[in-house]
């Protein structure tokens, strides 16, 4: 043990030597790269994208709702079938089971938490891609936060229109190709409370959504991969009463689109300039998955 | 319907009109960014990638492998306790439990398929973040490839060195600061055969790992936050009686640093010059998720 420390020493001597300035020169692309593309402005994007993320002026926001027993869980009234809550079982815990290690297996469904609406999970996107086949490019794009928490808050059925993205793209230029729509409405704040998330009464739930000219223009004319909210699904509570119903899910997803949703920390985006990570499980066959999503912005 | 469709033909027409330079404006950063910090080159950082995205100059690899009750899983010897298989369970398919949609729910465990290792995942690092309490920044950082494959080919139980990490660094220039290391080794193409996967005899299962002392240089004093394998584990499938025992689970975990398993598509990389994004799932006190795990090239 104490040569193998004397030599990891000389070993890190060595290495500080080396190292001060690895950084930099991987930043500026000095070391090779195989498979870059030879010479050109191009081969310099990553590198700066790289020496941002280290320096800080590109930051990492978390847009996931944790996920546990307590997670919200969207219920849908007799006949339809729900999908079952969250739930954690330990295998072992540094103990006879297993000595030196913790892990745990769980039950929960594809649209369980920050979730991933993928095409298939509708009956218009039936021959459309499942959750492991949607193509990883889309799953990386720029994104757009269109904040109505302040109308959310006083109506709680408060429908995203045509109209709201006029204004939107007014103030900050058209909606850009592949972009995610964002849909700020507050409604994170209650996203430890399946009450109030839920928010239902005798009518059935209320919380805000998006209204059915505007979800079909989303889906057939848009520039938008897909939309983001911070609500249950992408649809309105009241969405089931709609005509078609569930309109959000009808267009998009049947226009091989995207939904995500139950997402956190849209207050820390910009209205335009980041960068959406939306991450699903690569479940064979599924039609969704829990994900993690993540932005980068520039600070 | 009709006005609907010719309201929407209407917008569809300002919108071809309007949309023309959008992405090129938002490329370029004219758009209002509210949370950007005014002016400097630093603004044009993220732009300039969502530009180099949007082209296809960077390209979108996916380092994830399919997970279904297919996915190999490690076997561990009695007396210890077993992750159960993934099972998938039908909740509805367009029919009288849900007519326009369809879902499954699952039952899996935190270390299935392509998963990330969190420190808690070991003793040596229980009092360290379970995998919701990563950092988000760590998540996304430069990867470096190292590939061993026609070595493990000759040898199963091959164990990357410091001397190969000495070797790769005089061709390729440090480690760079916060990297992730993947270390490529052809295991994935038996990522859909258990048998072969886990490759076990009378003496245990034989896949390739990484040496005590590098493991414990990678912890202690190199400039990686984690180490990415092709295997079920990152440990050799030897470790068990290395001594001590699973040293990249001892030293990596314990150090606050993270794992990374069964990644597909290592051989599409560049050996430096990739970016990284993994993306496990934010599960309250998880002790490790499978995981989305995408990486960034440029082309």
């Amino acid at each position: 043990m104490s040569k193998e420390t004397a030599s990891n020493a000389r070993m890190a001597r060595s290495d500080v030597s080396n190292a001060r300035n690895a950084l930099e020169r991987y930043s500026r692309g000095a070391t090779p790269r195989p498979l870059a593309s030879a010479g050109g402005a191009g081969v310099d994007t990553l590198a700066s994208f790289v020496e941002s993320l280290m320096s800080g002026s590109i930051d990492v926001i978390d847009l996931t709702q944790p996920l546990s027993e307590a997670t919200p869980m969207i219920q849908l009234p007799p006949p339809f079938a729900n999908t079952p809550n969250w739930r954690t079982h330990e295998i072992s815990h540094y103990d006879e089971k297993g000595p030196a290690w913790y892990w745990n297996w769980f039950e929960g469904g594809e649209h369980a938490g920050t979730h991933f609406d993928a095409p298939i999970h509708w009956i218009t996107g039936k021959d459309r891609d499942d959750v492991a086949q949607v193509p990883v490019r889309r799953l990386v794009g720029p994104a757009v936060v269109i904040d109505k928490s302040r109308e959310a808050q006083a109506n709680p059925d408060y429908l995203l229109t045509m109209n709201d993205i006029r204004a939107f793209e007014r103030q900050h230029g058209s909606l850009p190709e592949g972009c995610w729509l964002l849909y700020r409405t507050g409604w994170d704040t209650r996203a430890n409370d399946q009450k109030a998330f839920l928010n239902a009464n005798e009518t059935g739930p209320h919380t805000p959504g998006i209204d059915i000219d505007l979800a079909r223009w989303l889906a057939s004319e848009s520039p938008v991969v897909g939309v983001g909210v911070e609500t249950v699904g992408t649809d309105a509570g009241a969405a089931h009463s709609f005509n078609p119903p569930f309109p959000c899910h009808q267009f998009l997803l049947g226009a091989n689109k995207y939904g995500l949703t139950q997402l956190a920390n849209l207050a820390k985006l910009p209205s335009t300039g980041a960068v959406l990570l939306v991450a699903p499980l690569k479940l064979v066959k599924g039609s969704g998955s829990p994900c993690r999503a993540l932005a980068l912005v520039q600070r």
